[in-house]
């Protein structure tokens, strides 16, 4: 199976990236399953119904989200109608929507697709490791679906770290959100999960951290409050992983990172062309 | 000049990769300044005289430090003998050793390497922001000196980001380490600086950021007190970031990944051959 | 019923207060019910056997916990075999002990003490606002208990402010540990729950919150690491909350602090002589 | 000299207790000095000019503020023609307003009035121990000045207790705001100087901290962002600490917490009258 994860896109900007981007690389891929995590969307923050069918339109098969899921408060509300749209499955029990998605695929094979928050320098949510236990234990790759991808949503690249190692062989991919940089330890770890502890964000990067970088530059330095963060409105690159799987196992045999346009250096698989 | 910086020296499995390593990179790529951040290279936390000795000997012209600067006491001692060793600037007035290092190189030219510390998920240090501004302006690039490094020790991308870009146009390099994993956002900014926000460890990546990963996983799952953290004692991967600068303006021209052994996909430079 | 809350005992200056006062307190007073945290009690972190047991011999029907549970590893194990020394509830589950102990009093009532620890400011745990509902509806206050007791180990006086009237009129008291100064907002809230931001500890209050004071102010100061952190040794403020309640409906209807000897004013209810 | 310092003024419940109280103390007890800490006076954040007056025209020497500071914008500009408005002294330089004011008493004497942060659990500032430390020595107790007060505005009681003993023997006063609940550790410290750890909010304490509970605890249950955060409408208690001093050193000779209606239970110091 082809799967491409595409990290936090940010503003206006990441959704161009993801319009302009990410229909192509669907057909030209010939993807299976398409992963984008659209927590901050909406003007860098939450995601609203329309952007939302917006990035499943452009060939996403699930969204996920992050500390910022509920930002635009009807979140809340649409979140239940959209079965794509999977939040952090640690948030307390009665939250509206869902953390995991089974995913239905264009050739009738399923792909569990879980989002989790880590709790290290992040506000206090459920367990991450239990949660994930309940969820793929309900749900094992190879015997109740064809892939398992999971975004971790986490700041500490040790929280990532443990994580990935904890499911390594029982899911496809653990890749991580958040900081919004794409780090370089993507690899397939020793039981065949692929693994990222971060996918970047899909934004654009002569910023800070995708916001336009005068004002938090300028509260760094001054450290009182000022003008609303505004997403940087320059060019994005579209950052996340490509992993091929084994279709007998679910596992992952092939990762390579996903960097393109915008101002960091172009990354394609080259084991799909 | 044709620098190369080395991130987190984790353990034992750090310290032989760079044993192995980078003698052979000093002369191969005829490097001209070579920085690598020692704070975890005596048993992962800290670093003893002996240890940074043989970082010297091994091709480093300086090393750099980060929050666990001073973890081996020994080192609030001998640092005040050891004028390459550079501890991060913003600790407070008083502090042992020193936060910026010039550097006289083989040929007579200098580079001023600084490490600074973030604040954000941190302990409290003082400005980095203003510390740098003061280091920077008492010996200004192409002219007080021919190069400069500046080592960001710190948690938060966002910190990292900004700091790159305050200092862009100023400094030949910034390059955060502490996260112990390399980012893929390696560049030259718009004003001449290279930036990549972590340089990644050099240490073994099946692990928990360098540590063994059985203890801190068991802490994350079961929130009790356990054993001492011990470094992983797998293969090291060296990972860094490599630098090529204008001689006459001290800016980067040229930047790449460094990733060699271990269990990263490799990278090199491929304009030094 | 006539309860004794007294919090966090600090090292061999708090264990020294508790035997000198518990035993006249306990008589006295004629309680009916003393619960002691003893987080602190061994060496100013963490709790062993025969440091419990002594405080349970000086009139403790109960000792609560919190972050510093198991730092002396042995509580570990033989908080197995001691139904009365109560950790926090959100613990993970498999933990180790207890996060609830219903004890028989001396007359054959019965009260239901809880420990919980906050979120905020402090390492990740269970949520504690659903585990202390959990634990409520099992045991609800004037149906299956006389009393309940609460000891929220907790760094913020939000969360604590939230907790205690999220609780209001299903617990007899809810007290606040952890921050080792005892706050002044003692008071029955509307629904009939005595509540108290912090008992405060007992300990030598000539100190950084019962630390001898010399090492913290030096690392408050420099910021390097140094020597370990010991007790203050002075004489002890032993502190606390004495709560009448309601043999009817288990709610409190007076309250008042509890501060003798040490360098704290004294306080002493005035309605029990 | 007679000094009362009244805590966080929390919105249009702690305003009305100010104008309704600190008029009658001032006469009544002849107080020589009144500080007060309105941080919180405007909605719950920040202050205004015209309040910033009220406060002062009901009988306040100087203003003190802390993390909320600049909340309501205004203040970044008409802080800088209010020398009775003080802002935490560990902002960087550069930073609208002061950190120190000196004010002529009705009687010629003078008084320091100093507001400093904490780091622990807080935005990022400048060493507050260090910038104490300056501005105390360009203005000594006893040679400079007749009084010294500091608001310590931080979150941890370490930090605080850790403050409090440095300055002891150079200030009259050293105590804590922000936590929005007093302490019950008011004591003339070994060296002469009144402390106490947090003097606590002038605000309704049927309440999470000041604000209304209804939306804190909905947030601290469900986790999810929901509707502003609106100060408590119920009576506030005016609550503040109470000091006498020697007139020949400027220390400290008696103190009393101050507690005056709403909620909590009432205190008064008993050597005025
Ligand atoms: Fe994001
Ligand atoms: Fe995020
Ligand atoms: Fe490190
Ligand atoms: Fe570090
Ligand atoms: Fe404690
Ligand atoms: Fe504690
Ligand atoms: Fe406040
Ligand atoms: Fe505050």
């Amino acid at each position: 199976m082809r799967i491409l994860f595409v990290g936090d896109v940010m503003g206006r900007s990441g959704r161009a990236a993801i319009a302009a981007e990410l229909p192509n690389l669907r057909s030209r891929w010939s993807l299976d399953l398409v992963v984008v995590n659209g927590e901050n969307a909406a003007a860098g923050v939450g995601i609203t119904e329309t952007i939302c069918n917006d990035i499943l339109a452009a060939g996403a098969d699930a969204v996920t989200l992050g500390n910022h899921a509920f930002d635009q408060r009807e979140a809340l509300v649409f979140i239940a109608r959209q079965p794509r749209l999977v939040r952090p499955l640690n948030y307390p029990p009665g939250t509206p929507g869902r953390g995991a998605a089974l995913v239905d695929l264009h050739d009738g094979r399923r792909a569990l697709v879980l989002n989790v928050m880590g709790r290290v320098f992040m506000d206090a949510l459920d367990d991450p490791f239990a949660g994930l236990e309940r969820e793929i234990e309900a749900c094992p790759l190879g015997l109740a679906c064809d892939a398992v991808v999971v975004d971790v949503h986490a700041e500490a690249t040790s929280e990532k770290n443990a994580i990935g190692h904890v499911l390594d062989g029982r899911a496809s991919l653990v890749v991580g959100t958040h900081t919004h940089i794409p780090t370089a330890d993507h690899r397939v770890l020793p039981g065949g999960t692929a693994y990222m502890s971060d996918a970047g964000m899909t934004g654009d990067y002569d910023s800070v951290i995708g916001v336009d970088k005068e004002e938090p530059i300028r509260r760094f330095v001054q450290r009182t409050p000022g003008s609303r963060y505004e997403p940087a409105g320059g060019p994005a690159t579209l950052c996340g992983i490509a992993v091929e799987t084994d279709d007998r196992t679910g596992l992952a045999v092939k990762v390579a990172p996903v960097r393109i346009g915008g101002r960091l250096s172009p990354a394609l698989p080259d084991f799909w062309t």
